[in-house]
Formats: structure tokens, sequence, C-alpha cells
């Protein structure tokens, strides 16, 4: 294909975990469950739902170009301005429009070896360059990305906690980093797990923002259940979400996207319920892991990565036919691991008895 | 700003239709109508609601990153192959996928001066070069557009029938088009008004894509009534289509979009009813227009460029006061011209009658 661009040619694309749908379909299941996408098991928020069904009929018309008042809404929330406040389709297009507006063709992008896949994705897929750098006892290496600095690294990407081992960077670690870093330098806060964060000394992006270049990305996917409108943000200081706002496309993010956004910020119950639901699940597994004498990497996230002692792929195979979807580590060659996401408790259940069988 | 792209700098982000909810806010108003966005004035696809309605609590999920069900129903639509589309987030989202798969950073693209202003923004974003051809009476002009290419040329975005003008590229210019086109050379078809065209010699994209390097865009936002969910697909040969496939993000369309995107193709009575609607609304307002002593563009499209004789701008902000929301066409230069999207009845009546008192 000589009309494709050489960077294109290499890209491979991101495997998501596999729809409830399409294994039931293949297999002829029911009642599969699916603990593969970090989703939330309790559904959407209720009241995100009670907001699109009472406005069912106005989908005729384009979403609000300026996301108004969910911009207004989520900035009440953090205690911010509006204009501090970047919408995305999900955060996977502000990651994007964040590489689209800072990093020129010449310059380069950090993130970590093993970590949310998109970055290296979107970045080879605008033709940048981006370096990755180890793990050490799978967590960010802050000190050795520090090394791999150079008068052409424009943006480091941090997911915090990271996915898909559940770790984080914590305060001391981050400000040593930022504190290391000359002002030519952006650094992304991915913290789409912070509602499962349950330990007291994570550092909050949010408190960052003005102080250096930090840029902060969160999500609606997770914790408010809304992972299928696709709605995510990016939380940053004026002058980097004004030219972030010029690439961004007007309409980028839906009409439900936007009214249940703000209905999800209101459902502080669900949040609390979620929460609850998770952190349960979370000592739960880890119990019955240790009891079936699994490694397990300790975890601020809804989602635990467990060393199997076996062909991590196999498994994820064998567990499928169980109605049990989770997700193998192959891609990153973790290849006795799966990540497996903290469902409700009949699900952790199912889990466990099926990998129990398995192992 | 030091850290922003030298390209981001100078790039003027697209000015959208203004909310009805935004008018209604800002002066007070009520019953406001919206003649500005090409939108369908008779809702969204009945049976696309129905679809959601019966499907709100399952948006917890991601969205299949396949779009396994929407691309079959789609194929099976146009007597295609699921292969050969490619879903979006509003067609907005293809045009920067199609760019991003195909022109390298020292190529470009040609389009028209006065033509959707996507194309331009979103290849200054990614920082391509993107020249622009004057339109001649109002029309592409194919035949200055082939002077105009050089070895460099990758991409050439045309708009089938043209937005704003309504006016279109007909078979025999369009055929001699490309049939003068260098094998390295594609063509984009942007097909979003395909659906009101009343003329027997309109080029079907779909007709070429296994012919010559032709891609085709097409959209939910207008026939379809779903401008609110974003959804756009393109059609193109296999081999162009699986590298855009790598280039797209996993989760780029919602659950919503894809659901309703199935449904509404179902929806054949309502697309009937769409067309009868922009037809009837069209020739009312051609005559009411030439009683006016207005001269019009000629439409086959769901909008009308009317040469109004006066400030654009200044008409537009004037209507607005009377609760009707059209659109100016000062960011083309056209000073003196408005766009009018042709509603229901009582709109189009409403149009005329406030036009009639400021003009």
């Amino acid at each position: 294909m000589g009309l494709v661009r050489k960077n294109i040619l290499s890209l491979v694309p991101y495997k998501a975990g596999k729809p409830i749908e399409e294994v039931e379909r293949e297999l002829r299941l029911k009642n599969v469950i699916k603990l593969a996408s970090n989703e939330n098991p309790l559904g959407p928020s209720p009241k995100a739902v009670e907001s699109i069904k009472n406005n069912l009929f106005k989908i005729n018309r384009y979403p609000d170009a300026g996301g108004f008042y969910l911009k207004r809404k989520i900035a009440e929330f953090y205690k911010l301005n509006p204009s501090n406040i970047v919408l995305g389709n999900g955060s996977d297009e502000l990651i994007d429009i964040i590489i689209k507006t800072f990093v020129e063709e010449d310059e380069n992008i950090i993130t970590a070896e093993i970590t949310f896949l998109e970055y290296s994705i979107i970045a080879k897929a605008i033709g940048r360059k981006i370096y990755l750098v180890p793990l050490k006892n799978f967590r960010y290496d802050l000190k050795e990305m520090m090394r791999r600095i150079n008068k052409k690294t424009k943006l480091i990407f941090i997911a915090n906690p990271n996915n898909p081992t559940g770790t984080y960077v914590d305060r001391v670690e981050f400000e040593n980093f930022i504190n290391g870093l000359s002002d030519s330098v952006i650094v992304v806060l991915d913290e789409a797990y912070d509602t499962f964060i349950d330990v007291d000394d994570f550092p909050k992006g949010i408190n960052y923002i003005n102080k250096k270049n930090v840029i902060v990305l969160k999500t609606f996917s997770k914790a408010y259940g809304l992972a299928g409108l696709r709605l995510g943000f990016a939380i940053a200081n004026k002058k980097f979400s004004q030219y972030m706002e010029r690439v961004r496309q007007p309409f980028n993010v839906n009409y439900f996207a936007q009214i249940a956004g703000i209905a999800a910020l209101e459902d502080k119950g669900f949040l609390e319920k979620t929460r609850t639901t998770i952190l349960e699940g979370k000592y739960y597994l880890y119990n019955a892991l240790e009891k079936l004498g699994l490694n397990y990497i300790p975890s601020v996230a809804n989602f635990i990565l467990i060393d199997v002692k076996m062909d991590g792929e196999k498994l994820f195979k064998e567990m499928l036919r169980y109605g049990v979807i989770v997700r193998d580590l192959k891609q990153y060659g973790l290849n006795n691991f799966i990540r497996v996401t903290i469902g409700k408790k009949e699900e952790n259940e199912k889990f466990i008895k099926v990998l129990r069988k398995l192992i």
C-alpha cells in the first residue's frame, strides 16, 4: 500500500476486551460475566439514565459545541473555572488532542512500557516518537524516565493509578519528579481510576495544574458507569486548555454524554455505592487469591493483576468457555498474568470458582 | 505560549450554529426556531429513539470496538461488505482518520475555498498543508483543482453536494476529474446531504470505490436526525478501510449511536417523510424568495444560500431577536449572504415572515 503513511503500516491496533454479546454469540453461552474492561459492575449512574430518558427526542440537534452546562458542572464539582476543562469523546480522544496541540513533528513523548496502550498507538498514528521506559517492581520508574528525557522531549504520560498493574506513583515521588523537570516538558496525569484510591499518599493532579505543566485526564467511563457513552475531560491551566480547544472538534462529545455527565456528578449515592462495592470486592479477591496460593499486585484501582503461574492467554480462553471474560497480558509480554476487573459479589465468586477449577 | 505547536497558534476554531438553548438563555426568548445547522426538522428517527429507550441501562459497558452489527447493517443497506465500512464519531472524525492514514508530513491536500470548514481545520491541526481553490459560480471548480495538483498532493476533499452552497459536481465533471488523476491521489467525496438530491446526473460515490482511489463519507446527522449522537461512516475499498481501522480509536463510536444507527436504517418511512418535507419546503422557499426579489443558489441539499443584499451578519443578529437562528457566511467572505436550513412548513413560513420584515 504505497498510499498509506509509513508509520501506519506498522501500527498494531488496540485489542479491546471482548464484549459480552460477542462471547455469547461465538460460544453459544448465556449469562456471561465480563471482568475485562474495568467497567462499573453496578451499571450506569441511575440519575444519568433518567436524564437521557427525559431527553430522548432531542438528538436531531447537534450537541452544544462548547459543552457549556457540563463544563460549568465539572468546574463546580472540582472548584475550578469552566475554562480549565476540555471535554473529550472519552479520554482516548484527549490524548490525541494533547499530542496534536503540543508535540511538534521532531519532538518526542515518554511513557512506561507497561501502561495504557493508547498513549503509544495514538502517538504513532499522529507520527510522533514515543519512548517506553520499563516498570520497576510493576511501578512507574520515574527516576529512569527522568534520565530518558532529552531536549526534544515534550510530553510525559503517567497513568496514575497505572493500568494494567493497579500500582501508583506516590506524592513524594511525583513531586520530586515534576520539580526536576524543565519548563519545556508537560506531564499528563491520567487519573481514570481515581475514585477507587484507598491510600493517603496519592498525589491529586488537580493540585498541580497551576504550579507546573501538568494536565490531568479524568473519565466518566469507570466510577460513573458511562463507558458506553464516551465522556472524558482534561483539567489544565487556562492557557493550555485554550489551545486544546482549538484542536478539539466542535461536536466531539455527544448530547447524551453531556447531559448524563451533569446528572452523574450529582449522583453521589451511586458513586459511594460503587466505591464500597469495589473495595469490598478487592479484599474478598485478595483473600481468595491468597487461599489459592496466587500472587497478585496490590491495587488502588478497580482491577487486579494476577500471576496465574500458567499461560495467561490459555487461561483467558478456558475461562471464556465457563462464561467469564478477563484479560490476558500477552501484548505486554506478561505471559503468566491475567487482569481481572473487580465485579459484584456474585461475579467475584464465580470468577474465583472458575479460576480454582482451571489452575 | 512557547509550548504550543506553531500551526496551532494560528488555528481558527470552527464556529458552530447557535444552540436553541443558548439563544433562549441570552435573549430571554421562547419558541426559538433553529434553521442554522442543517438538522432534521422532524426530530430523530423514531425507531432509533425506541432502540435507545429499550437499552438505556447498558451504557456502563464499552461500545463494541468493532461495530460488528452496525457495520453489517450498513453493508447490507448498500450491498457492500462490512470490511468496506469505517465508523466515525461523526464524519468529522473520519476526516481526521483519513488524513492521518494517508497524508505524510510533506504531502498536501486540496479542497475548495468555500466548503465545509472542517477539512481545513483538521488538516491544520494535524499539521498538513491544505490548498483552497476558489469556487466558480458557487460550484467546485474541478478543472482548476486539477491544475493545482502537484507531486506532493495526496488527498482531495469534495463535498458533494457542497456546503454552504448546495451546489453539486455532476457525473460527467466528476468522471472526467477522476479519470485524469494519477494513482497517487485519493479523492474523498463527502456525501453528507445525499438524501435530498433531486437531480439525475449526480455521481454516487459508492460506484467508484473499487475503480478509483475514492473514499465516500456519509452521516446519520442529517436525514436520520441523529446529529446529537455523532455517527458517520466512510465507505472505501478494503485496503483503505483496513488501514483506516488501525488509526481509528477503538471506542470512537458510542453505544447509543451504534444501536440507533441500526434502527434508523430500518426506518424507511421516516427517511421518506424527511425527504418529502425538505423538497416541499425547498420549493416553498424558492417561491417566497423570488416574491421578495432575492437571489438564491439552487440547492440539492436541505439548505439554501441566499443573497440578502445587506450585511448577512447584521441580518443574522436581527433575526435572532425574532427567535429565528440562521447562519451568516462572514467567515467565508460572503458578506451579503445567509444560509437557511429548510425546516418544517411553519418554520419556513416564520423565517420568510421575519425576513420580509427585516430586509
